[in-house]
């Protein structure tokens, strides 16, 4: 498999990051965050408050149709000694499998998720994604977990209101909003973007995947040349759906692909937003899945 | 299903935690980290470095014969498109699935995990935890995220080698390592154990489950009554296997079922133990997966 | 585990089949089946025709809403090829897994499947199926293959329609269709029910499995006098449902554990029924899955 | 996708049943066993007993390195009623799901499991195989059901001891095994090699897969030109391993990909051995799993 860049002749003729960290960088836009990053982040703690940003994972978390839920199986608990399994010592335990589509609930998108023209982030080949050794270029294992300042763009209040399905967030929007708390984004930055959906969607029991609140291609481009380390929001793709006529996943494709930014996806923003805190320290770290495209996660706020 | 403690007559005569956070407690030694805490482990963050503490998840990560490795599919990938996939719009995407047992790899236990006397920690009935819903009570969901000082413990220095199959750590040992690093023990303080063991069965094909280095149930009582919130190691069971004669799983026993303060298991020190700090901010979440008995992770250390 | 019946106190007051053949008896009333069931069946075929009775199994077999459909997942596929796996020596091979609940399409019911009063077939207790080992009594392995005469009991064309949702078949019914074709049913016999509502479900897009034409109490305890060694429909269940009030899945209880005759459920049978004919060599055969509760299978007529 | 041979320029210039059937066929082989195949196949049935020639299913089934084993979880089982699930109406019940490798214990080889130089058989373009879609063409649930007469190979009669490690079958030894019972093969038989391999290798701890007596090119390519319907061994590929030098699964190969014969790996002849009986009529129906290489089934011999 030729995955090295140094003979390739494709050419990505869009704004890009491809080559800005070498030509075997699997990090991406997490390599925003450095020490001075951490460092900066970690001196907003303020309160001490930490906040779970992730939906409780179950069988009843919803999945796109073309998805399995998740399953949880038992494979030894209290049942098993209620019917008189033994007790060596007095000594029982209980223990489980799951089996999990690992975009699922509140979770990550690998750089290795999207991608265009058979060209994934960085100029690595298509071919590198196969069903034997699942991603061998991009993997979430390479991810580094990010420890940044976290910034909340509250869309819900700049707007009054809950974001309905299809509406767009533009860049002026972001940018009413940024004013709004104060804050400029700064480099190695994750942008948490609060539409409400989530919320709106709990007690639906249908989840349509097709339609959303979400940034279009415009917004996603701005926030990639703010140099952010990674975008989440409280749906379930970031990015408006459906997308603008003639497109499909505009914002996957700029902001994985080409700019290899990581999408938080599904995230739960309503005890965050309840706290008024606009910046603090976030830290997410995906589970090391050698050649997986995504996991699940539980990013924290820590105020 | 009679969970509630109010007119329950079962009694724990061993030291223990039960009901110190009221009877319907489901959190354990974790509310040990309060906001205080959680400032004064943000203030640690000296250098801004982040070392990841997390085996990588694949199906070699080594499991216990009688549970399966993880399993990886790829639902779609880019072979797919190779061989003749469509790509509307020029969009590609991958995505897969695991079957995972959850506790693999770097994992936390799960105060459900393990029992003794039918009773689980705060005087909860294993009849609690059944095939058709899993832990309905101390399930990881109920867990809360741990940040929060992390405290190393280099038994690895101490002994001036890498601990041996059945090497027992000793509540002096601890000490020692605690004089050594001029540190003293905190309520809330996530302890984090090197023994070495992991690095040294690193190379080993077929690993033995059955013998490792460890604490012995001397070391975990003596930890647990100094209101650690979280015990961890670079072995599989934290504690010393084979168990002292006539005794199964003490530790996990005493520490878990009696005191509430969950295990971290196959954690990967040495990147940490490298750097010489021996206190930190430590962050670990595990996925809020509904009524589990535990969860893989990927605890950081930020130093 | 107490799994012998020699001191057993429990006392089955309804119809039943315990201990007919023996107190360790697990093959229930396919023990009907001997040589020279086999050998008349065998001397059925005249045609030669073989006809499936099995529907197609994959993610859109329908199951009630508490159990996942199948996932089929590719190890290794055409695509990874295509994708430049090496073919060493020209040679390239494909391979999958399923995660398959295992009532799913055209399966048979095990022994161990349904039962009451804690007692399942031949007086075995229900402690012996447990989450760490399966059913450790009546497990689809001890089944023994199905050998025998087929009879097709056409109630459809006893009705002059397919049959409607909640529309009881009784034993006059079966009684009729048995009149219709000439034939008695004889000890051994695998009796198949034609009710038409697999074909009236095939076009649905969400299957209410609490619903459905099938036979009643009466009928099924009937058909068990008869000594028959299985049961089979096209429907979900075999039996009406709704239940009659103040009764749950009676005819499970009655046939399954009172008589340990295996039900087979979700039959293909239009393909058979267009043949014309009312007997047959019917040949099915489980996959040996121990502990298995049921299996998926392939049940065949052969004209 | 271009599945469809009419414009096809690729040519296979080895023996082949490409076409023989039709530019659209995809059951090979079997389609030598017709109406009059399964008549006098029934024809054979003396004494009526029923002999299963499959493995038990379960975690201890040996799989080679690369797959995992099978895993079985309860969903519902006795013990949760111990632990005092409900009973409605006295009604109780236990359900199940397996995660299987298809290719475990006694299976069959669809037509789309192993191709080379890109083309499976019938001209089939190995792209017909993805992740997202299984095997759109020769998978599985296109293998018709094999009723048939089959036909007992005893090498291990012949040579008077069971087979070693990389013994090979000859076209020889086949037809002194014929010769000794006196039979000949017809077109649409199903040939069961007696290798003794499965027996011996039963009781050890970790199978080797790489090595085991089966039969060369020649002995496959002689069967084939028989017009044999499938070709099945005790042993765990049917083809002698090692392979000759220079070669990859040959017999595979000129099998499975250029006559469309079906391979029956994993059966455990013993029983059928012991009756002495050499010709039968012989049953084995896979899963209908849709795009699947292969089912794990219960193969009868009906004597």
């Amino acid at each position: 498999m030729a995955d090295s860049m140094s003979d390739d002749t494709f050419h990505n003729d869009r704004p890009n990051a491809w080559g800005r960290w070498g030509p075997e960088d699997e990090a991406g836009a997490m390599n925003h965050i450095g020490p001075e990053q951490v460092k900066r982040a970690a001196g907003l703690v303020r309160t001490g408050e930490v906040v779970r940003l992730a939906q409780l994972l179950s069988h009843r978390t919803p999945v796109p149709r073309h998805r399995a839920s998740l399953q949880h199986f038992m494979g030894r608990d209290g049942g098993d000694y209620a019917a008189g399994a033994k007790r060596p010592g007095g000594f029982q335990f209980a223990e489980d499998t799951v089996v999990m589509p690992l975009h699922i609930g509140t979770h990550i998108d690998a750089l290795c998720h999207a991608w265009c023209d058979s060209r994934l982030f960085n100029n690595y080949r298509e071919d590198s994604l196969r069903s034997t050794s699942g991603a061998t270029r991009l993997g979430v294992e390479k991810m580094p977990p990010a420890v940044t300042r976290g910034v909340l763009l509250d869309v819900v209040a700049h707007r009054g209101r809950p974001l309905e399905a299809g509406e767009v967030i533009s860049r002026a929007d972001l940018e009413a909003c940024l004013c709004a708390s104060g804050l400029q984004l700064e480099p190695g930055d994750a942008v948490l973007l609060h539409t409400g959906w989530l919320a709106t969607q709990g007690g639906v029991a249908d989840v349509d995947f097709n339609t959303e609140p979400g940034i279009d291609h415009a917004a996603g481009l701005w926030l990639a040349q703010q140099d952010v380390a990674l975008i989440g929001a409280d749906n379930y793709a970031v990015e408006v759906l459906p997308f603008a006529p003639g497109t499909v996943f505009p914002v996957h494709q700029c902001v994985i692909r080409d700019f290899g930014i990581p999408l938080l996806e599904g995230l739960q923003l309503e005890p965050l937003v309840r706290t008024g805190r606009h910046e603090f320290l976030f830290v997410a770290a995906a589970l090391p899945i050698v050649g997986a495209t995504g996991s699940p996660l539980t990013p924290l706020a820590i105020l």
